[in-house]
C-alpha cells in the first residue's frame, strides 16, 4: 500500500462560489499511479467548505439560499465586532457567517478508487464551497491504494 | 495492510426514511477477514445522506422535523424549475428540497475497527437517510487494516 | 504502512462547550512516531459532535447561536416525551435537540500529517463540541503512514 499527495490550487472569484474540483482531485489520482484505494480532499481553511452533490447551477444556488437563511450575512456576529476580541489579531473581514457556513459543510472528504477512477456516479461532483472570496484556495490530495 | 470492498444494496420504501444499515456494513466487515482497522462507507447518491446516530425512532422523527425546517419541501428551488434548466436533463423529480437535505449530512463516514467489530458504542449505528424515496439504493463498504 | 490508535479523554464543564484538542490529537501521532500519513478522530457519543475550525471564543458562540436556531433547546422533541418511547430505555435526559445538533456535525475528521504534524493551518483547531455536558468524554485516535 503506498500514499501520494498533492496540492490543488484554484481561485474563487466572487465572495460566494461553489468551485468544481472534480477533475483537479481526479489528476492527482492519474499522477500517483494508484488504482484501487482512496482519495482524500482536505482543505486548510476556515471559510470554506468541500462537498460532493450535483453540480447543476439552479440547485447549488437553491443550495445557497437554504445556507444563507442557516447563517446570514446580513445578522450580527460576534466575531466580527472586532474590540470585544482580545485573544486573537483581527484580519479585518467580517466573516463571521462564512465561517459558520463552513462549519456546516465540513472541511474534508474521501472516495473511494477504482481501476484508476473515483467511485462517483454521474451526478456526483466535488465542490469546494468558497464563503469569503474573493481568493486563491488550496486543498490537500492525498491518495492512498 | 489489505483492503476489501463490497456494495451492499437496500431498500427505501418511503419519500423520507432512516434505513439501519448497521448490520449490513459489519457483514462486509465479516467477509473482508480484517481485524483492526477502518471502515468507510460512500454513498454514491445526490439525495441520500450517511450519519451516525441513536437509532430510537422518535428522535429521527425529530431530527427529520429539523431538516424539514432547514429545507422545506414545500418551499421553490429553482432545481425544480425544469424550463430554466439548460444544461442538465431532468429526471422530472421536484427534489431540490432532497438534495440540500443530503449536502447538509454528508456522503461518506469512517468508522475504528477492532477485534473484527466496529468501535460504536451501544447508542450509535450507521443511518442511511433517504430524501427521495423509494428507490433501490447501494453504498460502498470498505475495509482496511 | 502502519497503524496506531490511541483514546484520548477529556472533561466537558457546560451543557455546551467547545473543547480543543488538537494537542491532544498531536500527542498520539507523537506517541505513534508515524511521520507522514493521516490522523482520524472519531467520536463514539451521539450528543457531541467533532469539527474543525477558528478557535476564537466570539466565533464559537456564533455558531452554537447558529446551532440553537437549527435546534432549539426550548423546543418540544419526541425523543424527551419519554412516555411514547417504548423500544429504548430513557436516560432521563431531555437531549432531543443535543442529538440534533450533533447529527448536523457529525462524528468524524480526518487530517493529513506530514513530518510528524498535522497538516492544519494556523487557525485549524480540531473542536469537540459538547451538545450536553458536563461529561466525561473521549475519543478514539487512530493515525496511519
Amino acid at each position: 500500500m503506498k500514499t501520494y499527495k498533492e496540492k490543488i490550487t484554484f481561485k474563487s472569484t466572487a465572495q460566494v462560489e461553489f468551485i468544481d474540483v472534480t477533475d483537479d482531485v481526479q489528476k492527482v489520482i492519474d499522477n500517483s499511479g494508484i488504482r484501487d484505494g482512496r482519495v482524500c480532499v482536505f482543505l486548510q481553511h476556515t471559510t470554506m467548505g468541500i462537498m460532493i452533490n450535483h453540480n447543476e447551477p439552479m440547485l447549488l444556488q437553491d443550495f445557497m439560499r437554504v445556507l444563507h437563511r442557516l447563517a446570514p450575512s446580513d445578522e450580527r456576529y460576534s466575531h466580527d465586532i472586532f474590540e470585544l476580541k482580545k485573544r486573537n489579531k483581527s484580519d479585518g473581514r467580517s466573516n463571521g457567517h462564512s465561517h459558520c457556513k463552513a462549519m456546516l459543510v465540513g472541511t474534508d472528504i474521501a472516495v473511494p478508487v477504482e481501476n484508476g477512477i473515483m467511485m462517483l456516479s454521474d451526478l456526483q461532483s466535488i465542490l469546494a464551497v468558497e464563503f469569503d472570496g474573493s481568493r486563491e484556495r488550496d486543498a490537500i490530495v492525498r491518495v492512498t491504494g
